[in-house]
């Protein structure tokens, strides 16, 4: 039999599952015994049963192909409803709550015959509330938030994809300080039925793989389209607009250096690369996320706050729960106004670019179980609705992952892929991750 | 004490009861009262427990006033969760389904001091199917759908004020089928936390009132922000837009006459008429409206489908499932990014006007309980993201409630309140239900 099948990614899984040389069952038995080893330093899981993960692969190896996930296991994220699993949305207001019935991307995965394996932890409501989770190179940094189990069970070789969701850097941040792909969708794509509302004018799904044709053969199965791979190569060298964006003083200067290196490589490998500058404007774009996200926050979870205010961890109250509260509708619509111009403003923008080159995170996954990272390099991509994708690319100083985020316009979601692939190959990175120079374990 | 409480509105409740003429016990009384009478022949109620209606009530009356809705009950469409009464969303599927918590328009309605009286019926998922309610003013008629018990509620005194949903007409036809004033807002203001997803890119809640303050007092109690009662009287005589649109020749005539007749008596009252003519593109609105709504409905409910195919209704499954399951995602999306154009073409066309005036169903509610009604008069204003409103101004030739619609800009809801307000004077429709021409009861 085939050894290390918990490195394998989803695409390799399918492929030795459907020529025979493994079985879902033998792919379902290495994650749980990964999971096993490393669960206790990592902590990624908020449920997980080992035997109905098994029973669910005998069934898959019985059942003959479903689909194009046949016998892949997948983590999902405990803000998201699953039928026979709890559901506790990382709080303990809803402890040991049993979902009627799956979310819409949880259903479409069994459809397409993937085995749900298990709930990945969750922030607070997917805010900035960390749980258990620690970054499983280092139990000492944070795994990122909000989507923290997912990020570092696909990081870990637990699981070879996970589900995530966005509404500030949830997927982006977690995926990057755990050397994963991430992928945040054009808003409104990906279906959020069965999802808890965090921030309806924000909140998306985020995909988090250990390679990109993993993310495009996932994002096709939850858009119920026949999956067709990437394509080898993109037609012409791209036309990249390396962004440094508003946040820019907020990188390490490892992270800098990194990113300059990489449109160094970029440009030598043919790419056209030009410096963007976006408009003034968008330097509002962070109060305007701010007012949006906290309106809709308070609103959507009115019955946890007037049921049991006094389990809601104090940080919550006192950050989104008050500005929500206090926010006045006129703000918060004047906000919507604002965000949706510019996501105009943008589209236009996007004339003279196939995709923006920024950095996903500050740098590294930083020190301290208090705090999930500064989410401010996606923040503003999130309010303007547009896809971005973060590359395991680069090791920062102490030899941990560092990402590096594409942007493309909204709807370009399969072209952002594409470009992803060039760029990824133009930096000599292999598309894997049990290969790659992130992988410093 | 005052006599025919349940035939009040519910600013008239709350003001009876902050004066001390009346107590929520009382109202809640007079309206199960109402209810027990009219229920066998209307049956507008999914679920209604007059014990803990009753309990709540005099909590309500010993509690001190809560919120600007103190006392006033209210029916909820059963695709809405409750924490305390069944939620079943139309479907066998779902039968006895108790939610954990509430949606949030209930908690900020309960928020606020109102009375969740119970839950109102709705069709199949808020599709086409019907279920069990009639007409309340002849049971042979559909009272329209799919908030059909909201309307039926409403417009039969059996409580002053009801939520419903929309993603077609299912708001504003049953609205004017029961001679109610139904509200549809811009689409994004109020949350949908807890509603059963139909489709999210046009799903917005409903509400249905015997008065346009109610609705005014709602819509704040929902916006979390302090209820303004409306101005007296609008500036200047509003600038009105006559759109028969692309489907005036599916009115019935007599509509057609009381439309026209409406023109004279605005133009009479001081009014700027002028017709308008809709973009020709327009004409493809009814097309994109049919694969965004099916390819999002097929997705959302891909559990329901998965696991319990056989209960859905045929037409359900022939209609909006299989256009769903069949629709490909680049029609979907090219629908979409449609949508999103015709939207920004209508706001420019508002620039000179500050309502559209146009039908809001055919005619009177139609006979036969297998159908709901022709949706179309509504389904290009849900499409276009704008809010709109239906007022009982006309009878038609069955001495049976027929609607106005007025329709605003995107975002200028509270206008588009107060010139309904300024319609509604001047063609003496007085506001309130119980003395309209509108009851031939």
């Amino acid at each position: 039999m085939m050894k290390d099948l918990h490195r394998l990614t989803a695409t390799e899984i399918v492929q030795a599952i459907q020529d025979g040389r493994s079985t879902c069952e033998a792919v379902t038995r290495a994650c749980l015994t990964q999971i096993e080893e490393r669960e206790p330093d990592v902590q990624a899981w908020q449920y997980l049963d080992p035997d109905l993960a098994i029973a669910q692969s005998r069934i898959l190896d019985q059942s003959g192909r479903r689909g194009p996930l046949h016998g892949v296991p997948v983590g999902i994220k405990d803000l998201i409803d699953t039928f026979d699993m709890p559901t506790e949305y990382g709080t303990v207001i809803h402890a040991r709550h049993q979902p009627r019935i799956d979310a819409a991307c949880v259903a479409l995965t069994r459809r397409a015959g993937g085995l749900i394996m298990g709930k990945t932890v969750t922030t607070e409501f997917a805010n900035l509330t960390p749980s258990k989770t620690k970054h499983p190179q280092d139990p000492t940094r944070t795994p990122g938030g909000s989507s923290s189990g997912s990020g570092a069970a696909v990081g870990d070789h637990m699981v070879p994809l996970a589900i995530g969701t966005q509404t500030t850097a949830s997927t982006i941040r977690p995926a990057s300080f755990n050397g994963c792909v991430g992928y945040r969708p054009t808003w409104g794509d990906l279906p959020l039925a069965g999802v808890m509302e965090v921030a309806e004018s924000l909140d998306t799904l985020g995909l988090i793989a250990r390679s990109i044709d993993d993310i495009a053969l996932y994002r096709d199965v939850l858009l119920c389209v026949k999956p067709e791979p990437l394509s080898s190569q993109v037609d012409a060298a791209p036309r990249v607009g390396f962004c440094s964006s508003i946040f820019w003083d907020r990188c390490d200067d490892s992270t800098k250096t990194l990113l300059h290196h990489c449109v160094t490589m970029l440009s030598k490998a043919g790419a056209q690369l030009v410096d963007v500058t976006l408009p003034q404007s968008f330097d509002r774009i962070p109060d305007a996320h701010r007012w949006i996200s906290s309106f809709e926050f308070a609103r959507n979870r009115a019955w946890e706050i007037d049921h049991h205010f006094e389990m809601i961890s104090e940080r919550l109250r006192r950050g989104r729960i008050h500005d929500g509260l206090t926010c006045s509708f006129e703000k918060y619509k004047s906000s919507r106004e604002f965000a949706e111009r510019s996501r105009l403003q943008l589209d236009d923008l996007f004339s003279g670019y196939d995709v923006l080159l920024t950095p996903a995170v500050a740098g590294e996954a930083p020190t301290g179980l208090e705090a999930t990272g500064d989410p401010s390099f996606s923040l503003l991509w999130t309010t303007l609705h547009v896809p971005s994708i973060t590359l395991p690319l680069f090791t920062g100083p102490n030899g941990l992952p560092v990402g590096v985020q594409l942007i493309a316009r909204r709807g370009a979601d399969r072209q952002m892929l594409n470009v992803a692939r060039w760029v990824s190959r133009a930096v000599d990175w292999d598309g894997g991750f049990t290969t790659t120079r992130s992988s410093v374990r």
